[in-house]
């Protein structure tokens, strides 16, 4: 396996990176693009939300005329599954400063019917074009040091249900969010960690779609252990982020009838608070 | 003028209100619906972006099988102006506790064509038919009685470029977050204000939709004076809201490269977090 030892020995760059592999789409015609579903970004079987997303903003960062994702809205429909797919795009407005387009992401039943997925409504912009004024009052979360934190390798299957993603992720967690893996949820409804992707590749405006969906369920922490299917998530992607890992912290503050939000910061290594997000999603008791 | 003097003395109720005339929508064909945006709801001549979520909200309940906004997502493509419009919805997919819609609000242009002025994703449920299960760890905002606390009615135009909206909304501002009003922003980025409408019509999930977008801009206690134009909007309706008025606090924490997130939070006179939101608006120097 040349290719993983040399990913193993060579850091990845953003264009030449697994992640970059495998959300790669072809245009087959305008707006219209071929993709495959890679099964190396599943979570308990499921394909991860974040990395959907990803595929989506690549599809949509072709065919409009900005490059970057500001806000980007998913309503998830029925569940990926790993294999071929196609995203069909619209593309809504185009404006001087940002233009807005809409995707779907499309498999296929048995008869070869395409079956909706996704939908997602995005309106783009050009991060380098904006101005530099940061009035930020928000603080970076108080997470400890990357070798305080613990991930998927520190112990027997610390993160619940992990499984392929985990190989493709740098995440180390915040002990102190740590509790629902020893059997001791908080209760607080928190989770922090340190992301990164496995080869090195540096983030960029796409991967933080990945990282806003990425951790384990707030839910955990709230004692909860079934799954948490997102219903809709939106990001907003606010600064191309520097090099270096990411700070992810997730917070729950309203389980009820059911149902729970999840918001997510993701701060770069230059302390610029760089994606902002927020889900719905069900709460199925396991 | 009967309508109005009987609306002063007779307490407007569910259905039977100035809110409920000018979001009625009319069906033309299944899936399309004609409606007149009213002038009664514009502030500093542009028309709500809250007032503009409840009519689209208004005709995805009556072309989805479920009645309730969960969560619907807008993005804002052009300026609406009142008079006519079309809402066209598309039904993305039905299941049995979750149903999605997509709808556009057009306007004409002086040839007669349409202009798109705003597109939702949207799914939706029946808010009475969640288990009533409450595990929320968010308090309500600390807001002064009603009595201490001042709306457009109290000075000389407090609420600065105030126009026919305020009419229409019963709107107490915290002391705590006037300071812009009186040319002493706080920097702090918090509005926080009793809502509710001026005819006493009581709060139901699509007025929600109005009272996340109804609060002067929170730009303004960060000392800007510039106009705040919505990109995108999400609203999560979490419950059914109680009689009486609406707590609603907006917080900013990332003003940066010219784009602000704005998150609101509304609660019902049964403590209840009855509705989240969150937006991106871009930052205009006045």
């Amino acid at each position: 396996m040349p290719e993983a030892a040399s990913a193993a020995a060579v850091r990845a760059t953003i264009g030449d990176s697994e992640f970059d592999r495998d959300t790669a789409v072809t245009r087959r015609a305008p707006g219209v693009y071929d993709l495959d579903l890679s099964a190396g970004w599943t979570i308990i079987n499921a394909v991860n939300g974040g990395y959907l997303l990803a595929v989506l903003g690549r599809a949509l960062g072709d065919a409009l005329p900005h490059p970057d994702p500001f806000t980007i809205s998913a309503h998830y429909l029925t569940a990926s599954q790993p294999g071929p797919a196609v995203v069909r795009t619209e593309t809504v407005r185009t404006g001087r400063t940002l233009s807005t387009g809409q995707a779907s992401l499309f498999q296929y039943d048995d008869e070869g019917n395409e079956v909706e997925r996704i939908r997602v409504l995005a309106s783009y912009g050009d991060l380098d074009a904006l101005p530099d004024d940061v009035r930020t009052s928000a603080k970076p979360p108080a997470i400890p040091p990357m070798d305080q934190c613990f991930g998927p390798e520190d112990g027997p299957a610390p993160v619940e249900g992990s499984s392929a993603i985990t190989d493709r992720l740098m995440l180390k967690l915040d002990p102190a969010t740590l509790g629902w893996a020893l059997g001791q949820p908080s209760g607080r409804g928190e989770m922090r960690a340190w992301f990164g992707l496995a080869d090195g590749r540096d983030a960029d405006p796409l991967s933080l779609l990945l990282a806003v969906d990425a951790l384990p369920p707030t839910a955990f922490e709230l004692g909860l252990k079934g799954w948490v299917p997102t219903v809709e998530l939106t990001a907003h992607v606010r600064c191309r982020p520097a090099p270096g890992p990411l700070r992810v912290s997730i917070t729950t503050r309203n389980l009820a009838g059911g149902f729970l939000e999840e918001d997510a910061e993701v701060w770069d290594s230059a302390d610029r608070l760089v994606a902002q997000s927020r889900q719905l999603a069900r709460v199925r008791l396991g």
